[in-house]
């Protein structure tokens, strides 16, 4: 929790080490609470469409009507990066229901809790920097992903236990832990989604499964798409990855990170990736620095 | 929240309504936290050993290593009780990571959460009364229990959002959702462990599936064997639990908690159930108002 910086907690801007949340608050009692990784590049949000609308659907499977608008989320995210001085920036925005007395089931929401987390990061785009020194070492492990009807893997909560156990679960100081599902074939890492090239074709585990349903790769998916690169969403063996020519993990902050490793044997980066990284460079450079 | 009661966070004892933790804090990012709910009988917490060693438990399996002995923990519980003036009542222990920068792999732990919670409650044992006013109601859910591939359900988490989405799925105003595991095999309520009773035998779904070992459900099982009645630990299908001649919830602040209707179908009490409350009730005298 960097000194200097400020949070937005509930309408106010506070400075990040004294920002805080009730211990009765449902986002501490229970990880009860909605939210987005999002990147401000030039100090625009990068997607926001894309992010407004998964925040909402997770919301609505939590049943958390929070009742603010996206406009006012916006803004408050646009005051952080503002008093902050930042405009190349990680921003994290999280809904919790708030304070309820006693009990588990959940009820209206009257004072939802509303935290907007800001850092700097590079400039990205065309003349940007990965956030990254290193492509990623993956390991798979033996932590299953949360099935759907336990838990939909479309709603980006904070009950991030699965991942965390993932990531310990490592045996190695591999970078990042791979997942299956239950059916044993290949997920998502803890906090990336999967994407791999096999005879020029861009393959990635479908959403169908437990793969929370990234905004990085569908963005990475319908820039191959407009490329004439084949995509391919399907249910994958581990051995699948491991033969793979090129393999890169997605997320919002990483954007595309090359696999030097998965389970110590070399993957690696590519043609492929590496068209993609700069089809995405081009993107976040004209949305976002134009 | 009450307004008048303290809460212990980090060693001091703070007013309920200005306890907080920071937002950075594990516990409210990931829901990354340990913890346990006791009940003070008489100023003595019934049944610590059991809340210790689940306690640890938890903490091992999330790498969770606090640096802070049992004994200590036991005081700060003492601590909260003195100075809230309270005998009985609801006890929350949890315990988080506290704040750690950036990553989602859990680094040691220097600088540990831990938040003691207390809210006053009836007295409990043979003059006691129970803190429900009626038998619970009690309705199956499409919501299935987390497997322990994906999160271990002996470990008692701040990850609750399992049973949350269990809890908002009821579709009649019953008070507790009674969940299967992936097997369709009945496996426990949104907070609540199962037993039923049939022919005079004790039934109750097996820990070997995705079930929390409860220790109320523990201790249940001991007085039964105690008192001669045959104790089943198996996996059951609802039709075994609608066709039972007695059921019961149980957990540490509900006790034994009689099931009125178990999906609007009448279930009720009865003289195995009576007596087992009977014996509860015994134990907690014994152990701790004597």
């Amino acid at each position: 929790m960097p000194d200097d910086l400020f949070y937005h907690v509930d309408g106010d801007l506070v400075p990040a080490d004294e920002a805080t949340v009730s211990v009765d608050d449902r986002g501490f009692r229970y990880g009860d609470a909605a939210f987005e990784t999002l990147r401000a590049y030039g100090g625009t949000i990068f997607a926001w469409e894309a992010h407004r609308k998964r925040l909402e659907r997770t919301c609505d499977t939590l049943s958390l009507d929070h009742g603010l608008s996206a406009a006012e989320l916006h803004t408050r995210i646009d005051e952080t990066l503002t008093a902050n001085g930042l405009s190349d920036a990680y921003v994290r925005l999280s809904i919790t229901r708030g304070v309820q007395p006693g009990k588990l089931t959940p009820r209206s929401v009257t004072d939802p809790t509303v935290v907007v987390y800001v850092k700097p990061l590079p400039r990205g785009g065309l003349d940007g920097e990965p956030v990254w020194d290193h492509p990623v070492t993956v390991e798979t492990v033996e932590t299953r992903r949360v099935p759907d009807e336990a838990i939909p893997a479309a709603a980006k909560t904070h009950n991030y236990l699965n991942g965390i156990l993932a990531r310990a679960n490592l045996s190695s100081d591999a970078d990042e832990a791979l997942m299956c599902g239950l059916d044993g074939r290949i997920a998502e890492g803890a906090t990336s989604n999967l994407c791999f090239v096999r005879n020029g074709e861009l393959h990635t585990p479908t959403t169908d499964g437990p793969v929370l349903p990234g905004i990085t790769r569908k963005i990475v998916l319908e820039l191959a798409r407009e490329a004439g690169i084949s995509v391919i969403e399907d249910r994958y063996e581990l051995s699948d990855v491991l033969e793979a020519d090129e393999a890169f993990l997605t997320n919002r902050t990483w954007e595309l990170r090359p696999i030097e490793t998965l389970d110590e044997e070399s993957v690696g980066s590519g043609p492929v990736t590496e068209r993609l990284s700069r089809l995405y460079d081009e993107r976040v450079e004209r949305s976002c620095y134009q």
